[in-house]
């Protein structure tokens, strides 16, 4: 039960000063908590809304930003695939793939992932139950990678809306691996605005502490230094200047929780 | 920002030694944790999911046992009531009238429990969005009557299943009025047994202690020394055994919660 | 396999002679299309969704308005009842006792609407699963009342939303009671406008379509002579110029449906 | 307004005689109940639950079965992609790529698709409101490619559960675009099997019935000879002997729903 992990970044790669500013900041700002970081971001967007939302700085120079940020910084790296063929590249970059929610089911991503031996982390799809994702998690095994997180962003809950269900956090855990709070996209309104998801960005904290009291091994929170003018998912960020009260709160709920751990 | 307050007891009244040795035990663990404690139980179930299911002692006798508790061993007590007429009845006996969720939008229960002036929680409809909730609020505050409790006791996801939207209580929140989270309630399987309603014990804890972290005023939480020979809800509710390393642990959260506010 | 009966009229009673203006032309519409007629309106709207929504005429006043529909214009007239208590008054008056939604599980209600030994529509909760109606079926049996009718009204589906899944219809049909489809309430966005619901007028005629289509017994349709100056429900109604051509269309859907019944 | 498209064949692959076994078949009935006929069967299954799920024949024998039953019977023929990489190899063999629900908010997938010219079928996603729909019809747009068809296959409903929203169907002929009502899956139990997915084939035909009564442009409907042995989506699929019947009838539907058009 070692203490909380924070995954913690921009929603997707600006720049390499951009990323760079970014990571130092947060892993001062979680050295100083006691929390472990590990710095996300994408470098392609392949699923926005409408074709004019922006995709990022790309594969090839995406990696590049995210292995300086890793190799340079000494920080944990982790980043998000979207094809087979795309897992093999970003595995020589980063620490932790990690595969998208709409594509939790999609086995050949599954093994591709799991081949590269780095641990991956797969977002539970806002159409699966937790229950589900055994079978998610036996994909993965049977390439022999072991390194698994599993991730809750949140269930369809109607149209344009999510809800966070606070027993899918115990249930994930009985599978054994590390569970993580996205607590950035669980407050995601999809589609809301029209040709763009809106958020609920005051909420993105209630959902990382309720997460945290339950015993979470990590929290997905993303930051921006300008959240209102990021260029996807800025509704429901947290500002970069808030991140130290709110990280600094979470441990303390944290080491409660450890202390405390649930069991169902 | 005062502690949390543990509103428990039996689902239904069975005999008035039954009810006094569970408000008496409660009490107990309440005192020890430094919780605030109100006794909670019916005197009718009048929604059972069938009509062969238990419906308890009845109004009169049943608010007699309630007044005993709350006259004999200084207790403060908490029912519900099914109509209009029952309301000033059940005020003569008891501290705080409960709406129940499929009745929070009758216009004229609302206006008959107000008038009471006694304390009126009122639980969220299955059906009911959170900020619906100050309609309902406004309902009440027309009697005069400003001693108001919101209590989230699951929304419909789906059919026999609820799911408990921790976003729900900092919005309630914002009524100004105390929220109640109802962990008993929220995981309820609603008719998930054909002639009876299922549950899952084990996410009772999960989800007090997750709404306890965000600071609620209080949780409710049906007990038994019996559970699974309980009249009704015995599928959700805890032991009496365990409650009191339950409040124990829930008081910890509280403590650090009421010391560190969520504000949306 | 009787012809589609249309239960028709204003969400709530407003004078007399509004109510025989609409109970007269919409005999006339349904005669010459061939469907059955059942005038529908409340005489109070117990649950609004905020203190200021008009109720209405009130008990004493609106049943004399339905009792001359009745009595004067021989057409057979539906109203809901919202106590125990009104059961018995509103039977003298009316030949179909509605149970609204909510209210669906109030085994003391339908007890009571059962005892009248009049017809019993019991709208199915907006958080019921269409398998528990035969709970809410047996609950009036047991009143010796076997003239019950089941009516779909839509499904909670997220926040403010219904969904109404057509495979309620048959489900429900299978207790062998006729099933009725409210087009109106099932498109309603509870809430949806703050203080007050909102709705898409332009599903109804949709719904009403697909569940003629597989066959019901009957739909409820809401109309007024001019929907956006009505006292309730005007975004979900059907202005009453345009009932006979959606009444002429769903005649046609109804005998192709009758002589294809669906099994399931 | 043509006709009803009938779009059938079996889940996935198995062999060559089996395909042109059920599209003779088809065939047939589609000529005599004066529909028109499309085949589609997967040559891959890219997301089944679990691992050891059967995925058929794979992409190169796939598409030579495919091909076979396009060149050599001269029916038109569909089937699902799952990569970028598989659009233009796929096109060669088929009339339609269809993409899967789970990936249709994948950019890249999307334009890789309208690149071939041929005619695309997308899948609501289970998690997406139908509004949201011209968001991805205009990625498609955006290759110049015009020749696209919407689908509805169910929305995610609580868990394990979809729900079919009648009003999606003319909401999303809104785009101008043909509407497939895809009622063998929107009637799937996702996962509710444990290591499958279950199904309700008795509401397949209550789905279509209903879709067709609203004038849609195709069904959607999985067919095996033996569907209690079938590969994959046994329990919803229909079994070929009762297309000829369940066709018959929705001809009727349509010609009426065709004859009175449905507008919102």
């Amino acid at each position: 039960d070692l203490p909380l992990t924070v995954i913690a970044g921009p929603c997707q790669l600006e720049t390499a000063d951009h990323a760079q500013m970014i990571a130092g900041r947060m892993k001062e700002v979680c050295d100083a908590a006691g929390a472990r970081y590990v710095f996300k971001a994408s470098y392609d967007k392949a699923n926005r809304t409408s074709l004019g939302g922006k995709r990022g700085l790309g594969i090839d120079k995406g990696l590049k930003v995210l292995d300086d940020i890793r190799s340079g910084m000494g920080i944990p790296v982790l980043t998000d695939v979207h094809t087979e063929a795309q897992c093999a590249q970003a595995a020589q970059a980063v620490d932790v793939l990690q595969i998208p929610a709409f594509l939790c089911r999609q086995t050949d991503m599954l093994l591709a992932a799991g081949e590269t031996g780095k641990a991956v982390n797969v977002k539970k799809g806002q159409f699966l139950a937790p229950w589900e994702m055994p079978n998610v998690v036996a994909k993965i095994e049977s390439t022999g990678n072991h390194n698994i997180l599993l991730t809750e962003r949140g269930t369809s809950f109607g149209y344009n809306t999510l809800v966070a269900d606070m027993r899918a956090l115990p249930q994930m855990a009985q599978t054994g691996y590390p569970v993580v709070m996205d607590a950035t996209h669980s407050v995601q309104q999809p589609g809301g605005q029209g040709g763009s998801s809106g958020g609920q960005r005051e909420f993105a904290p209630v959902m990382a502490r309720a997460a945290v009291a339950l015993g979470v091994g990590a929290v997905f929170i993303e930051t921006h230094e300008d959240p209102d003018n990021a260029p996807s998912d800025g509704p429901n960020m947290i500002a970069l200047d808030n991140m130290a009260a709110l990280i600094d709160t979470l441990m303390a709920f944290d080491r409660l929780a450890k202390a405390n751990p649930i069991r169902i």
